[in-house]
């Protein structure tokens, strides 16, 4: 089993609903998104997707959360965005182009801080 | 399958047993603990469980080994305490809360320095 | 499931084949290499297996492919030096001495930068 990492960042407020204390109130935290993308054999030129490709669309979708409020992003807005569900968002932005690809699976995880992420991964296909 | 992550440090001092060379004489680490649990569903407040929460017990174990021989902490005193052997007493420690919540697994991570590391991981139930 | 961690460095040069944009022009980077040993059981003195050993075989293989042209080194030269390729090459000259002791799985991670890796899993025996 092979694996591709690309990493990216955001700058970016939002508040927690029902009842997480000071988290409650609006704040903001400098987020490092990470991808894996797993897969069982390499292309013949070595490589198990372009490295370049995968790093384009993670740095895509950070860009579209940098300098912004969570809680007004579409896809965001309306649900309590805490790091499981940006990490949610992520993941559900960055897994069409990757399916049918004979990859195995995609990990996206979303830190707050360099003490605390969230992740989701699931299969691909 | 989602994740949560919290990471936390403690300051300590111990010795192996049974010939490890220089590990053999009493020195000490800046340890770093990262412990991950996951889990197959959000609650409908949008997480695995409470990051807070989680933080509160892992800071909480690290702050009982922080600035301590661990050679002379119950549980580890009587043991070879490496890196592997003090995993398995936080994940000991960390567990029995986890339990009988819906969480798939809990991984312990023992950092003795930025390039090693032992771990255990375990299901919960 | 126990684990155990070690990560070396190495500094080398190359360049992809095949169009890979900038990547086709002569470069380097400070690879990290981090290497995951991962087995069920802890044996009588506390280890999965001795860390320094390891530390050993795993700053051994850096050294081979520190301030090298990475399409120069023997096992790698024809090939195209993707980090998914080096993260083959390590695996492969890793895993001979740990197999026979009971050790599940050997995972090799190769990093071109804090934003960039690649690696390779797969079961021992």
């Amino acid at each position: 089993m092979y694996e591709v990492y690309v990493a990216a960042s955001f700058e970016a407020a939002h508040r927690l609903q029902r009842g997480f204390g000071p988290a409650s109130r609006t704040h903001g935290h400098t987020y490092r998104l990470e991808v894996v993308v797993r897969g069982e054999d390499l292309a013949e030129d070595g490589t198990l997707l372009d490295i370049g490709q995968l790093r384009e669309a993670v740095e895509g979708i950070a860009a579209s959360l940098d300098y912004r409020d969570l809680d007004e992003v579409p896809g965001l807005a309306g649900k309590n965005t805490t790091a499981e569900v940006v990490a949610d968002f992520c993941w559900e932005g960055l897994s069409p182009p990757l399916r049918g690809r004979g990859l195995a699976s995609l990990a996206v995880r979303v830190w707050e801080s360099p003490q605390v992420y969230a992740g989701r991964e699931g299969t691909l296909g």
